[in-house]
Parts: C-alpha cells; sequence; structure tokens
C-alpha cells in the first residue's frame, strides 16, 4: 500500500498493489471504517466536517477485485487553509513543521500538509479491504480504547464484551470508565488542551504458522505499522513491558492438550512466539501521545530564527484516541493480510 | 542486511548490501562489540564457550570496504547438539518450537535451529560496522540496562554517565543499581529460572533531517529493527507509555534558540518528530520478557500431542539482558546507517 | 513508480515515491511529452481524441516538489466501452484477455482493462518528471524511430542529426527514410492490418559510475524497463545481438587519452562495462511487435470454448512506433534518474 | 536470491530467502550443474582447476530445506592472483576495472574482483535449487548454444531434439553446427583471441497464468535476470526482433480447441501475453559478446592517465557460451521459481 495526500491539498488516496482478485468489495464496511474516523462524529472530537467518501479509481470492475491495482481517493472538502496562513512561517512545537523543512528545505505548511493525521484516512480505506480479505480465513480486529489520560480501564480484554466498543463515543468497551474518559477529554476541551491514551487491540481467529522471522517477525511489522500512525509513542504486545517484571517461570506459556488442539495455558506470549502466530489471541497496546495542536498560546521560533509566541486557529481534536481506533485495526488489518498471503508460501 | 545461520548449523553469518566503499574497517572495534555479546563473559550470562571470531569472506581488500556486498560467517564451535536430544519432538513453552512447525512441518531441534538467540551474532557483525560508517557524521549510540525484573533504574539518561556502562558485569551505568541487578539475576540463577529486563538506548549527533515519512518514520525502523530482536516485547521512545498521561500544555517541547541554534526546551519527542530527527537526543526503551528456558521441570506437550514433563540441560542465560546490550546498540545502528544514506536524497 | 488504472475506467494515474524536494516541476514539458505519446496526433495514429491532460493531486505546493509522494491522474474522456461489448467473451488473439482471465479469474473487457498500452500514459509522466531530476546532472535522452516493418534506418545515431526527430509524424530523423516508414504505415492502415519495428534511445551525458553491480546492472534496469512496456519483444545495447558475431579484439573498446580526459575509442560497450556507465554514451534498440489488434477478421475462441470469429470495432493504431517514442524515453529517464539517486550512496 | 564472492577472494556463495520449507535438496543435481560450468571441462574452455564444490551453511537440516534461509559457500582455490599483479594500476579495455574505480574510488584488481564471471557460480547454486522447487508444478528448462560467431544454428528449437544438448562439449543439440562451432572456438584460441555467441533457451510445462503487470511481467523479469549476466548484450523472446518485420495479421497467434484445450496456432508470443504466461513453450534468446580478455597486447591507459600496452596472462576462455548455458538456465530458473511462489497469490 502506498498512500499520497496533504491535509488541505485536492485529497488523500493510495493504491493497493497486490490485492487478490475476485473479492466481492463491500464499499458500505469501508464506508463505516471512515464514519468512525471521520472529524465531527461527536462532541468529543474536531467540529470540522468532511464526508469522507472514498471514490474508486480502478482495480474494481462490476464490483469485483481484478488483481490490479486499486486506486482510490477521498476529496478534501471543508477546508479552511488561510487557518494556518499566521502559521506559515512559524515552527509549532511538537509538530513536523521544523523537521520536515529541516529534511525537504520546503514545506506545505497548510494543516501540517503531508504530516497530518490525515493522511491516516488512506490507511482506514486500506485497511478496510483487508478485513474483507481476511474475511476468509475467518480472522477478525476490535480495537477499543484503554486509556485516557491518567484513566486506566483496569481489566483484561478477557473480561470485557468487546462487542459494546461501539457503544459510547470514546470507544471503550466499560461503560464505566468509558464516562470516566468522557469526563476527562471535555476537561482538556475546556482547557484548550490536549490528553493521551493508549489503545489495546485484540485480534482473534489467526491460525499458527503466519510470520516471517528473523526480520519480519508478526510483532515487529505489527510494531512498524502502528509506530507509523501520527502521535504514537510505543507499542507492546502480550505481557509487554509489565512482562518484563515476572520470572520465567510466571511468564512462560505452558502448552496443554483441549478439545481444540493444542493450546497454551497462559497467553502472556501474546499470541506470537519466535516472530510467528501460534493460534492464540494476538493482542497488543499502543501509545498515543497528546496530539500536539493546543488552542493556547504557546512560545516557539519561526523561520528566520525569531522568537514568537503562537495561537493556533482552527478545529482540532482535544485527544485522538476515538478517532484512532479504526485506524489501528486498519493498520492491523494491512500487516495481516500481508502476512495470510505469506502463509500460502510456507511450504511448496 | 541478510542473515543466515542455526544455533548448531556450521555457522552464523551475513551480508550487507550497500555498505559505502572506501572505509577502513576496524576489525578490533566489531571483535570488540562481539565479545561484549559472547557467551561466557561473566558469571551471570551462560557458560557456554564460545570463540565468536568474525571471518570476513567478501566485500573488504586491503583492509577496506569495496562497495560489493560484505559476507562474513562466525563459526559455531562450542556445540553440544546432544543437549537438545531429549527435545527433539517436544514444544518447549514460550519457545518458537511449536510455530515453527506449525509453519514449515519442519524444524531444526538443536538449541532453537534458526530462532536461537546466536543469530543476533550476524546482527552485531553488521552493526558494528553500521558504527563505523556512522562515524563520519558523528553519530554515537550508548544502550544500557535500565532495568532487571522489579529493579529499575530511577534516572534518566541525563543524570547518567553513560561512559560507566561498561564498568560492571550487568551494564548499568549506576554503580548501586547495577549491583541490585546482579543479586537478582544471581536469585534466578540460584532458582534455576530467569529475569526479564529493559534496556534504554542513547542516541547522540544526529542531525535535523533524517527519517522517511509517511511509512519509514525513523522511530517506526527502529521500533522495527528492537521487535525483531528475540525476546523483545515492546519498544517506546522519548516519553513513550508515560507520556500518555500528559497534557499537551505539559508535553509539547517548545522551540528556543541557543548558542547552538534551534533546541527544544524539553525532549519527550525523543530528538524525533513526524518521523523525522530533530537535532536532539534520541532515546528509547526496548522490553524483554524473561528467558524462556528454564532449568526446571515444566509441563507441554510433545508433537504427537502426547503430554510430557521437560526439563532443558545445557548451558543457559539466566537473563539476556547485559549481553543484549551491544545487540540493541546495533540493531540501532543499522536503522541509522541507512537513514544516514537516504538524507543524503532529501534534495536533488 | 506505481500506476494504477485501465483504459475505460476513471482514469490512469501514478505516484511516485522518492523524488527530491525542492524541484521546480515545468508542467509545459510534461504536457509536451504526453502531446507526443497522444492519440490522434497525426493520420498514422488512432483517431481516438483524449485531452491527456494530467492534473497533480498531490506532492507538489507552490510549484515545488515538497519530497512526499507524488499523485497525478489522467482522467479518461472519449470512452467508447460500448465497442467492446461484442469481445466481452472472446479472447482476441495475442493480446492479454486470455491471460488475464487465466491469472485472475475475471477481467475489464473494455479496450484490454489494464492490460491496456493507456496505462503507459502513467510512464510519460513520471518519466518527465525524471527528465527535469536528470537535468542537474545534464544528462539527455532522445528516441526516434529506426525501423518499422522492414524499412530499417541503416546509418548509427552518429551519423544523424537526433534533433530532427520531431520534424516529421514517423520520429525519424532521416527524413528519406521517415517518408518510407510512413508509406509503410500507410499501406497497414489501409490493409486494416498493423506493422511493427524498432526504437532506438540515446542518452547523452551520464558520467561514470551509475549502476549498481551484480543485480542492478544499468543495462539490466534499462532493459527490464523497456520490456515492460506494452508490445515490446527485445532489447539489446551496444553492440546488441550483431556485437556477437565480432571477435574479441575488433569488439574491445580501447581506452585513450583525450583533452577531455579518459575515452574509449569505439563505443561497443553503449557505455556500460560491468553495469556502471563509463562516461561515453549510452545507445540501445528496443523491439515492437505489431499490434495485436487488426480490423480485420480472425479466427479464436471463446470463453466457453467455442470457436469464433472475431473483427474488433473502435479507432487502433495501425503502428505503435511513432508514439512509443516519449514512452521508451520516460522509461529511460526512470531508470537513469534512479540511479543518480544512488550514485550518491557509491562512498560515503 | 543475494551472492557474494570475488573471484580470488575467499570464495564465492549466496543466500537464498523464502525457499520453501520441506524440499528434499539432490545435492547431486546441484553438482551436476556446477560441472557444467566449471572451467576446465574441456579443449575449448579455460584451462583454469577449480573443484567447485558447493558447501551449504545453513538453512538445510537432514536433507531438507526449512523454509529459513539456506547459505552456501564454494570456495575459491586454484587461485593465481599474481597473474594479476601486472593489471593492478591498468584498465583494461572492456572489463570493469575503469568502472569500478570511477563508482567505489577503489576495486580489487585480481581476476576482476566482484565483477569477474565466477560470481554466477552463485547463481547456478541457486538456481539448480530453483529448478527443484519448479519440479513440483512441472517445470523443465533447456538452454543450449545456438550460435557462435557467426556460425549460426538455422533451426526452431521444434526441429531440434534438446535432449542431445549435452552429447557435446559446445552444448548444441545439432552436431554438425556443433562441430563447426567448436572449431570456430579453435580458431579463436589459437588467434588468442575470443568470440561471442547467442543462448537459446527453451521452458516447458509453464501453466497459464504466471507473470505479474505490468511492471514484473514474466519476460522483463527473465530479460532483466539475463541482462544481469557477465558479457550479455541483448535479449529478445518469442518472435524478438525478426518478428517486428511482420504485419500483425502474420504475427497474430490466432486460439484453437485441442484435445488439450485451448491452445495457439503459432507461439510468435513465446509462450507469454500482456506478461502472463498463456501456456505455451517458453523460448527466448541471449546474447553474449565475445570475452573482453585476449592473450594479445592492447593498448589502454593507466589509473594515472598513462597510455599503456598490456597482455593479460592467465587461463581465460576463448568463448563463454559452452559455460554459460547452465547459467542462462539457473536465471530462468529463479525468476520462474519466484512466480510459481507469487502464482499462488493470485486469488485470494
Amino acid at each position: 500500500m502506498t498512500s499520497f495526500g496533504e491535509s488541505h491539498g485536492r485529497g488523500i488516496g493510495g493504491i493497493i498493489d497486490g490485492c487478490p482478485a475476485g473479492i466481492e468489495l463491500d464499499v458500505e464496511l469501508i464506508q463505516k471504517d471512515l464514519s468512525r474516523r471521520k472529524p465531527g462524529q461527536s462532541k468529543i472530537t474536531t467540529q470540522r466536517k468532511e464526508a469522507d467518501q472514498v471514490e474508486f479509481l480502478s482495480g474494481v470492475f462490476e464490483g469485483k477485485t481484478q488483481g490490479t491495482p486499486i486506486a482510490f481517493v477521498i476529496w478534501n472538502e471543508d477546508q479552511h487553509p488561510q487557518d494556518y496562513n499566521n502559521l506559515k512561517d512559524v515552527f509549532r512545537p511538537s509538530h513536523a513543521d521544523y523537521t520536515y523543512m529541516k529534511k525537504y528545505g520546503t514545506r506545505d505548511h497548510r494543516g501540517g500538509g503531508r504530516s497530518s493525521a490525515r493522511e491516516t484516512i488512506a490507511r482506514v480505506v486500506a485497511g478496510a479491504i483487508a478485513k474483507q480479505i481476511l474475511a476468509t480465513p475467518g480472522v477478525s480486529i476490535q480495537a477499543y480504547v484503554s486509556q485516557v489520560g491518567e484513566i486506566k480501564l483496569d481489566k483484561s480484554y478477557t473480561e470485557l464484551d468487546l462487542s459494546k466498543t461501539e457503544d459510547n463515543i470514546v470507544r471503550c468497551p466499560d461503560d464505566e470508565t468509558a464516562q470516566k474518559m468522557i469526563d476527562r477529554i471535555q476537561v482538556a476541551l475546556k482547557d484548550r488542551d490536549t490528553v493521551g491514551g493508549v489503545i489495546t487491540c485484540v485480534i482473534k481467529g489467526v491460525p499458527a504458522g503466519w510470520g516471517e522471522p528473523v526480520f519480519n517477525k508478526l510483532h515487529a511489522d505489527l510494531g512498524f505499522a502502528m509506530l507509523g500512525i501520527n502521535a504514537v509513542k510505543g507499542f507492546e504486545y502480550g505481557s509487554g513491558f509489565e512482562g518484563t517484571k515476572l520470572s520465567g517461570s510466571q511468564h512462560n506459556d505452558v502448552f496443554v492438550l483441549t478439545d481444540s488442539g493444542v493450546r497454551t495455558k497462559t497467553n502472556h506470549s501474546g499470541g506470537i512466539q519466535g516472530g510467528i502466530s501460534n493460534g492464540e489471541d494476538i493482542y497488543f497496546n499502543v501509545a498515543f501521545k497528546p496530539i500536539a495542536t493546543l488552542l493556547k498560546e504557546q512560545d516557539t521560533v519561526d523561520k528566520d530564527n525569531k522568537e514568537v509566541v503562537i495561537k493556533p486557529k482552527g478545529r482540532h481534536d482535544p485527544c485522538v484516541l476515538p478517532r484512532a481506533v479504526p485506524i489501528v485495526e486498519a493498520m492491523a488489518a494491512l500487516v495481516l493480510a500481508d502476512h495470510f498471503l505469506l502463509s500460502k508460501l510456507n511450504t511448496a
């Protein structure tokens, strides 16, 4: 998958190469994931309005994939590039303004240009198609918000009913915690500030044998995909950072025989051993920093090395987490669809 | 870089493609990093003995790289494959035995075969060469052990003298914490158990402008590289998982003018913004699970779906952390050398 | 460079990744190459009309490349998909109808779908941008038609004034031969038949040192690029197939000292030795088969294994050569721009 | 596949990544192809002696491939690097001495170093393994010498008994022509000169549906692979350069129904249409220039820009063609094995 597009350019799109032929694309499912990512979906997201309708330019004929490149675009509509005129020459703190200028010697200052999180819209489209590829082997992916600021959902995914994730606007399947998270985001909103958090993702139905050691271990590809999402600062799978405190005898997942064959008693491995899926659930956490765009004054410098004070205008998210849930799922789907296809090459 | 080799085969090696020509290779420096990774180096590592001498097969002529593929091999010597005869048909818990068999329908059972951490020796060689490439732009990389089990070094790298890292056998630059860590590993040793931990890595001297958004963000490539190391369960850079609890106004790194040009007041970004280096120090944490090989009895199943009890023989590490320090550095060096070269293509 | 699009879909386009930042794009030059490839340009090409105007969707801001992906599209306009209704279920001889169906189990039958030569329009756009990158090192590329059917231009490029290539509609820089070629194509047109030929391409200004042995030899990349163009059946560079008849003492290019440094006396090597440019002119020939679409009756079979007779309708080229000249140049430019960038990595 | 090694270094080898697991490797078959490429095999090849025994370093366990990287090496033995001392500072005409120096600023002068045709030995090993992968789908590959200097075999492969190829030392399946070719090479030998020629390769048993348009067309990958072989100057498949003279109605391969399903009446397409195999035989020609190493005096320049006369010593081939037959087959096998594996991904 390749993507293109800037926040305030003509649109955002991409090309998917190598999608198998003959898949009946359910465009409504794609659009549904786009709506989960869409701005303006609730009181705790940015109020910017975008239709975010995907248009397919190629690779789909009479509703079916053709095995040829699938190009698509989501046209930009509700653009207020003038909101950014005052930022043309200044480097916003913790944005990519400074580094893009240093790398390329030029930059599109309108809304972050290429570095805008709006680019992830292309990933959601591609991921929604990948989910449809994964329907064949029976893989399902569900992400949810497990932390907002210091509000942390202290239950494992096994104790939750993940089907309730979409029941509230913050996308946390535990109602009580969800409400606390929403309150926390509204505090940020009132403060003209932002707040970070963690998304947990659970993947069920992956058979044993997916993953390509030693360099393209399944979790390494998942981590790479997650770290490519805007604002992500960390990735851990299975027992993660907490598991480092255990001893080996506590941490090891003992194999047992069950009615459904060989299974592990515990799942600290997070469904992956030696970089290859073992048939258990895959689960991982993704850390998101608080968004850098604040609607309050901040000190910074401009391109002429002058110290200035900025105050961004525009419509911004106080917390990226609720809208990032479908993005995490999409990136996971892309990685898994690749490994599903690669697993066909395990033996001759 | 491509690697080959199994734990108990002929040897471990690799090919480095795309190394620039004309670099005077300091083989002693390479050998020094190999010795930091070598088994048998202290009382808290496995007592297996390997010479771990690298032999170059190509690409180096009269001491200089030729721009052509550099092939190298480290021959295996102190092999006791018979130590593994009793493991031929059983799946060790939390190893890759089961998943390799499921993926490939066959496996080399001797010491984990390809999935053995001995494969990382090739990465150390390649990384030591990458470090020499990075000497030109003045980049230095220093990793150290910051946590063993529940023993955590509660100081930021900025409060430490990293040059003291090699002063003790656990490779923690804080003497007092180092001693606690050594004690903790010796407890594991006595218990015939193992213990996990965290390695922190600090990279200085990277200029602004390295990194390839949107897919090959510098931190995404670093995370991918770290997650490819055996036993790694998590990666975070800059403020990481802890940073998710901050508000944006606390987290943002404000730009300031200094004698050395534009700098940031804080460095929650970990030296990377929008996937591109900003000239500040890059730092990240890598989580290692406790090693799965215990010298105590464990339940498991064998390939005929029979429940069995195993007790591995052989010589094993109670804690992988001290020996993993040069591996983390090596993988970081490989990523940075790539981005150093790629940065030459930023502009025409 | 990635491309997308079908002959009779929404449009044809592509994404160029890795184009350096800061290049002032001259869109008129791009449009000029598109016009050289455009249908309906003369009496010896198809009379189909397409505006073939390129629209840039991303990567260009205020006229300059941004280092970010450049996406572009040429919308399809003059479509008569109904011309293909009678071909929906039959396999046209020597087209890709049969093989696409065998590979993908489905196909877009309208005008060849993805296999249509209209796809090359994306290559012309990308190549025109690559030419602008190559202006910095001073590389120029000129292709011309050197054979149509049995009419062969029996002069080496060194005996020709290549600037006269665009002076006639067949794009052969020798007026007399050009007229014979035009006559030959008009015979094919009258016969409702087609005719093949050869394009020669000459590249000047490549310094010594471009090319990546042993797998990405400069001529191997050029050959790969040419063989990817529709209807191409062969590639030879320097002395090519004829040179196989010489003895080594006749064929070797002796080095001599000249005012402009080390040069070769002859240039059977075609400017490339050991896969690396040597500073002399690069030249090669590309063989094009006669186009498979004839406006006369032909026997074939349909998808139900029934023998049928077909007679394509629509507007088709009697000879692809004149319109393929900018395509050959474009693919050469893409290869050379890549190697120009790669050559920056020869040494540290 | 990646290769390493220089003509007069420690050895030549490579790593094969992505070979499916569970293939019983027949090492004798590999060794047999190596012997067909081996120096000193007949009176018309170089008299240099090399054992050319392959040693596997990894990826094969108990005779079977493991799905893990297969590393191998052929140690160099009969080295006379002193034969090249007089060439240390001079650029041999039509060799890669000059271009390597220009690209890398350094070079291994011993026998051409990395640019030596001895590198192809790694390709023969990898190709012999690829042939064993291709046994599953029933693909067979046979190359033969079809031209030496001006001596040309004027029969199509369909008129020949290809099983007779190995019956003579020049590897031409037509006895009478073979003798003329041998005589021609002996003239070159006597003259201390060299001679070029053409190898034809025929591939049977490829089912319809292999090939990856639009960039990795099957013939484009074959051409790329062939052009990567030392001394190759041209590639054509199917009707090739001669076919450009035909009209479309002569050239088109009409589909017919036969007992074995849909076939084409003629095969000008060379078994590939639109970059995808159509089930017919694949055949192509590869042009080899006369080898540049002559045992007679030649003018040239040295690295100090001084004009000098050189006369190579050592043991050299008068004609590369007979020994190149297994190399052409090997490269074809590598391409086809890749496309065999990729064809598993055509549909979900």
